[in-house]
């Protein structure tokens, strides 16, 4: 595609930790996005308290990011932005939780998008997967782990042993939790969230006060123990159902069998469970929460608004295939028990720079067992040390080699 | 919308499971997808190697999905039905990636939409989710297990200490496994999936041949043995990444430590990590074949190419909020220790309807802890016995009450 001298101007309504992630994340992908759609986004005009006028950002934009949160302004910003035919992309549980229809109603009539991939579960791409992805199937339940800051506190419970309120007030230091956490403590948060994929999965209208909720506060480290004994996890879980032709929308701690896929999901991450007879079920899951996260959501939402998905994937850039890579890899010998084994297995391993980070030796009557994981090493250097180390008189079999893979990122926790 | 009579149809390829599956899935949810999309679709035609015309199929059709698998004929089929300006939707793992540039370049010239969602990892939304919600990211890593019937049969080995030769036999058995399994347990159908995933994540043109596969087949019940003793899980990974300027992919048997987010997808089930500085990482899971879940991600690809994927949920449909569902429930009560404690509380839930799954009762000196999980039932039914219950003298605190949920739909294994 041509580059358009056109830029895409986006009006950026709130500067907090998502807007400002957002603000940066845009100007940094910009090149990359103008590479790929054909016109380049800018932030027209950014508003806050303290700066900005509402009116001309949006007299000067084409599209209306809205990160402010809370009902009053936003909702009024949004509908003026409607309004005035602008597409709008939100990162805003509340609004989309208590005046959801009124918004798709307005964005309907106007003839604008609304977007809000953001504000269910961060980056998780629950939205699209259900109104595109799963356009097709008859969704019949929704299970959720959607506020990061519960999730972190019955962890850490988990992990610890630690009572709530001093789980809570870790989460508070590490910047998790808020000064005041009712609003995720209570489950209200998670239960704005349930109703926004409630409408998705069912396509029905569900408002915040239709979801009942029950928060984390009263978990004791009894529950905690409890679930550990059983192998089971606490998870304040959400649950969005289609029950005797109506719908349930539910927020509450419970236990979690060990094979569920939500039982796994740990510190402030989320995920989304979407059950429905045809597919089984999928999962969804990665962080919930955090600026630059939520700000590639959104990012998400306006390349959408500026050009449809592709149907197809773009041109392939050349790009060399390299062969040779790092890994950890896990090295098992069977070698005769006698002085000086290791040594030598230890000599051809530096020799080809390959670094030990552990070894366990076993013996097993005149043989024994070396068991040795690698620091990462370049593949050709690891076997050419296994092409040596396979030929010494005292190596008994074939070397048994398989890669380790350790997280990449932790999870925030 | 209102509904057309034009039918959008759809001229179908091949009618093995994936075929025959989506045939039926079609039939099934065309009422759902006219009320939503203003177009009834159909099958036009089907062409198995014993029935049907290609030319003739081809010329009453908007779109053809190819579901035949293989490279010879799909590839002469899916070029012809571009050239004539028909759309195309394939599961061909093979097809992508040994011809993948050649189909993207010719659906490029005849401006036709060619989409492949469930060539990799079955309805896990791997390529939608790359290819939109990623859109504006910098994609570094991609982790998968991608191959359902390697994924089955190290669970097994792990699960049961069966050897190789044995969990293969069994996954045969089941279905899981063909009887010439080759293709999958050599790595080889997952290297074709990386290679498509890695033309997704990195924008690379990556043939079959450019990934380096290794398979299970060499796996030990000694390999199995000490990942379990370390707590690690033994998978067949694929891998692509960004190395030095250049793209590396890779299929291997690899140790995951617990906490990453692989190590826990067991049975016939595929996931995919997606890995980038903005987002950290998102993991998605599902069912990584079956009929009836990959016709469900060929579905979602006709559905996106009969309109635009939705930038707003459509009108709500008037549903009514039920508010008391059936749920497990585990209830912790403090009693005092004497004889009679748990018929009188036994009673009361009986009375109530509800059923007692589990109970353990513990003495603590002159109190005893009751511990019991309930089958499912009404939340009435269950509060109104609590309130009876916790109006016992014997008792000695508030009871305490979580949820309880178990896995809904078994991962096939």
């Amino acid at each position: 595609m041509t580059p358009s001298s056109d830029p895409f101007r986006v009006g950026l309504l709130g500067h907090g930790t998502v807007g400002s992630a957002f603000h940066e994340l845009l100007g940094a992908r910009a090149d990359a996005i103008e590479a790929e759609v054909g016109r380049r986004p800018e932030i027209a005009g950014v508003l806050t308290t303290r700066q900005g006028d509402f009116a001309e950002i949006l007299g000067s934009s084409e599209l209306i990011v809205e990160l402010i949160g809370g009902t009053d302004p936003a909702r009024d910003y949004v509908l003026r932005a409607m309004a005035a035919g602008r597409h709008v992309v939100t990162a805003n549980k509340q609004l989309l939780s208590q005046f959801g229809e009124e918004l798709f109603a307005a964005a309907r009539e106007h003839g604008v998008q609304l977007r809000f991939e953001a504000a269910v579960a961060g980056v998780v791409p629950a939205i699209r997967v259900m109104s595109e992805s799963l356009a097709g199937a008859y969704i019949e339940r929704v299970h959720g782990i959607v506020n990061g800051t519960t999730n972190f506190i019955l962890t850490e419970m988990t992990r610890t042993g630690e009572t709530y309120p001093e789980a809570l007030r870790q989460a508070q230091e590490l910047g998790y939790a808020e000064a005041d956490p009712s609003e995720d403590v209570s489950g209200k948060d998670a239960a704005a969230k349930m109703a926004i994929l409630a409408r998705l999965a069912f396509n029905a209208a569900v408002h915040l006060d239709e979801v009942r909720y029950e928060g984390i506060e009263r978990v004791t480290v009894d529950d905690i123990a409890y679930a550990k004994e059983l192998g089971l996890a606490l998870k304040l879980v959400g649950s969005a159902e289609r029950i005797d032709g109506g719908i349930a929308v539910h927020v509450y701690p419970a236990f979690l069998y060990a094979d569920h896929p939500l039982a796994s999901v740990n510190g402030a991450f989320n995920a989304v469970t979407v059950e429905s007879p045809t597919i089984t079920e999928i999962t969804l899951s990665g962080p919930g929460a955090g600026g630059p996260q939520t700000a590639s959501a959104v990012l998400g939402d306006v390349i959408s608004a500026m050009i449809p998905p592709p149907s197809l994937p773009p041109p392939a850039v050349e790009q060399p295939i390299v062969t040779d890579v790092e890994f950890s890899f896990y090295l098992h010998l069977e070698v005769a028990d006698r002085p000086g084994v290791l040594a030598q297995v230890a000599e051809i391993l530096g020799m080809q720079e390959v670094s030990i980070k552990s070894v366990v030796q076993k013996g097993l009557g005149d043989e024994a067992r070396l068991v040795m994981v690698m620091h990462p090493v370049l593949e050709s250097k690891f076997r050419a040390a296994m092409e040596l180390i396979s030929r010494l008189d005292f190596v008994r079999s074939e070397p048994r080699v398989i890669r380790v893979i350790e997280e990449a990122f932790e999870a925030p926790a």
